[in-house]
């Protein structure tokens, strides 16, 4: 990213929000309300938003009532509206772009456009900061929202996994068209397969990863990943998970990439879901991407239980796999 | 920072080195490599260089020989030459300027300066990225280092608070001339009395703190901070510091501004350190300062044992008062 | 306890229940139910009755509405009915027995007595093993509720301290009649003066404290402490009660005594309520008591904020000096 | 153990030592006292002697240099004179008696004996309390060893699970011969085929498993275990093993049997060795044994990794088969 005498694009500052479907919504909120501790703020015919208590922003999970579980709209904010229209035309010139909305729920006017798999993307600058009512004030002066104690009670969400056809494809247009950073890889049969690449626009690991279909399936969903702050948070993740009969699919454990300590579960829609902690920040401008090879990889767990055969194998939504398996020789874990 | 139609200042990557002086080096050298289990990588004649396991850089901080304990010299790296040379013009525009020098162990060409209050700071983009020797090889492939185990085991270094006669002004020079956020304030007598102010070059909350020094000195350390990924490894130092004989002025407890958990000793050369977790990141490109009053800020603590007198009253080096005491109507915490 | 020669009597097995009086009764429940995610269990015109998700018995805490705080009746399981009738015999020769009773919500035939500053107490050996309903039920067959993931979600109860006029003739009561081992033990001028006894008749550190009461009461309580697994727990209790308004007294600290992890909050009808982790267990049969004099005993924390002059102060029901005021050299904190 | 009307056996008041066997006794040293943290006590020609900083006796883990690992003797404590005089008895009316020893370092008077699946162990009561020389002296004064923050630092010994070719007379002797109370029982086909017992002779949930031998051998180790206050300080454990090459056999997971979190390792004899955290008390003096059949069985993970096929595969000294294999027809894990 940081090449001396070139400037880095640094115009997109985070992840806004996700827009998650389910086909089973009620269930879904439950999971992310009464599990997860998250709160509602606004509702409408087909969905509800919500917001972890350290999010800044009004909203930033939006859950919508849907046939098939899977990733909606994508949103990402831009550090100012300059910025804003500097990417709007760099995704305008690569004949991606969808065209402008007035903003979803609690945000300005947002320019949709796809990433080169299809999933649908926005990116805007404007939105309404949170301000909690009454009796989700919290007594800390800084915190946008009171912490209430209920269950998991993650902080923050953090970033999400897609599949993609072609990674490579993907990650370059993360990185020349919306400027993110490209933080590591995981490339195989001496650097020629790109299985997955994690990319981010801010300090934090990886915001987005790009993580090739298996299935050959278009615009798919691998997970959403909600941030705690300590290690023992993600454990008690997995207590209140057991005793409320939600499926804990891999973890607690530690991923190798990013490091961070890890919970993946599915929410009652479908959709995988990471209870996320410890991953390190990125605040090199020069960082050196770290690409691991098929044996460097392994399972991709530094340490704690493998991923099981369903990590690759599934994503929202399912399909029956539309092309000949591709050989994947390891798993490309997230 | 972020006014709509002006784009904000981002030459800055963030902190990079902090240099420590002491009147009894081998004992500082103990606590930082044998009980906060830091690295030394490089030493020379009245200097040690050492490292966290997570720091990037060759070195993040330098233990000098001195008479008194203090700060020396506070190294800021930039994203890039030109914006390192953008820094370097700003600076010299404000006649704070020293000049440049080759650059110490393991970095580049830096340029020095000095912040109003008088502390020594260099600016600089190159360095020498870390290689660890065998036995300190991680299994990790993106860890710099080996996790060794040893004591606290801090990851990396996280920021630094600066005392200073006249914070605004300081603080000023932080943002106008660096170009950092300001996080978060405190600020007294309706607004009309700078106590202390945070600020960051990145999504870190703050690298550096100016709290007004109450005894009027100049160029004076209220503390270095390391990171710690969880809240159980403060208290983990606590045990350590406890059963070595460290003094440990204050905490655990949990910060009202930074939301951090910290804790903090005074290291054998009389510095006051910090062991310190689970600060909240800044993301928001626009982010509005949070500002306390004196009832907003009460005692500093959001929870936890209150801070005692020295907190305020004591700094590195220590001095008597120089002018007459300025009134503090609370205690302006960090 | 184990003299060579002389077997110790271990026929009490441990603390079973603690009744604590409240002028606010719905706020007291309040607090244990939805802070610290306690279970009410039965309830009748003036009391309701709680448990921890990990206490075997049906019930642990009883909630009285009453004028004032305070204490009810502590409750002290026998191992077998033989060993309830040789305790009832030793109480009967010291002639502080009152009589039976049929047994209160879960507790068979139950003999009532009180200690010699005159705590009213029972001792029983039947009662009902707790099952839960169907929406609270474990998914661990061996855990005898759910964990719920309400707030602190406390996990069992642990102990009580009690204010004593004589701290020695309580404490050797405890020893002698009941059977307890005594723990540890703050003794000041020169041995002369027992300032407080830490006793226990179970593994668990210690079930009860007997502490010198200040101001010449009589049956007042200390505090109460419940138990959580992790130190992290207590941090949490910490963010919980701050966001409740929860008056927190002290810590979270270390105790010297016991070791143990802890913080004192005041529950709404003013009775200390301690959240406490990390105690060690004593297994040693002749374990030798522990006694702490003035400079040893020092503030009674090991580290973490001190101990305000409130928690030698204050206890409930809270009462103006009835004698005058005892000397304490140093703190004979809990 | 407490029928009404029959007192139950209290004679042994918990486990004291355990001695393990390893070819390559230097290596497993380096694993004990560097990464695991213990300090080694004493020496002699083949054999250390090492203790946790909490541990009250001198030691609690002897090494021996040997052919293979395994487990060499294995120390009981009993409560007094007297209760050794009357386990002694029931040992040499049981058949299973050896003789008397001077006893090993740090122990008086040892009656030497075999469980009914050969294991050697013995019973006294007379040992050396440890005091700490000056550089490993606490702060604590209720603490016998400082707490150095070396590696994981485990705090003490906890229990050990041993294999045995039927698990129904090596329960049956715990129970009638030592006094044990069974705690837990994994019984598959309808309650007439005894997988694994879990034993104890105090507060802690189990102080020795016997598990099922599916290879048919005699005397055989399954693993060792030690304590560690918090779940963070097994998360840790897994941070040190994987730096340092030690492989991880299962875990950091939840056993549904005790709930404790673990993490299995392998020491670099061979053995393996838990850390353990977080299992639960039992205090009932009525406690009913918790028994799983196959279907509440299930993994024997509550929660976690699964665990591997070597875990009931393998054991120290490893064997083939000695017997055809018996069918077990679930994980009988621990």
């Amino acid at each position: 990213m940081a090449e001396v005498g070139k400037e880095p694009i640094r115009d997109i500052a985070h992840l806004g929000a996700v827009e998650l479907f389910s086909p089973v919504p009620e269930r879904t909120l439950w999971y992310f309300r009464d599990l997860l501790g998250m709160e509602v703020v606004h509702s409408s015919d087909r969905s509800a938003y919500l917001r972890g208590y350290g999010d800044y922003a009004t909203s930033t999970l939006k859950i919508t009532a849907a046939e098939r579980p899977g990733v909606g709209c994508v949103s990402w904010r831009a550090v100012s509206l300059p910025a804003l229209e500097r990417r709007v035309e760099a995704i305008k010139a690569r004949g991606l772009g969808v065209g402008w909305i007035d903003g979803d729920f609690g945000r300005g006017p947002s320019f949709r456009f796809h990433d080169p798999d299809g999933h649908l993307m926005e990116i805007y600058h404007e939105e309404t900061r949170y301000r909690a009512p009454d009796h989700l004030r919290s007594t800390l002066k800084n915190l946008p929202m009171k912490f209430t104690g209920r269950g998991v009670n993650v902080r923050r969400t953090d970033h999400l996994a897609l599949l993609a056809k072609d990674v490579a494809a993907n990650r370059e247009f993360a990185q020349e068209t919306l400027g993110f950073r490209l933080s590591e890889q995981v490339v195989f049969e001496g650097g020629t397969k790109e299985i997955g690449s994690w990319l981010s626009s801010s300090a934090v690991h990886h915001e987005v990863a790009y993580v090739v279909d298996i299935k050959g399936g278009n615009g798919r969903l691998h997970h959403f990943s909600l941030w705690v702050d300590n290690r023992d948070d993600v454990l008690r993740a997995a207590d209140i998970f057991a005793e409320n009969g939600v499926f804990i699919e891999a973890g607690p454990s530690r991923h190798n990439n990013s490091q961070a300590f890890y919970l993946y579960s599915r929410e009652p829609g479908g959709n995988r879901i990471e209870v996320y902690s410890s991953s390190f920040l990125i605040m090199a401008p020069d960082w050196q991407t770290v690409v691991w090879n098929e044996e460097e990889r392994g399972t991709g767990v530094y340490w704690g239980g493998a991923l099981p055969a369903s990590f690759i194998e599934y994503a929202t939504p399912d399909i029956a796999s539309s092309t000949p398996d591709q050989k994947v020789p390891a798993f490309p874990m997230l």
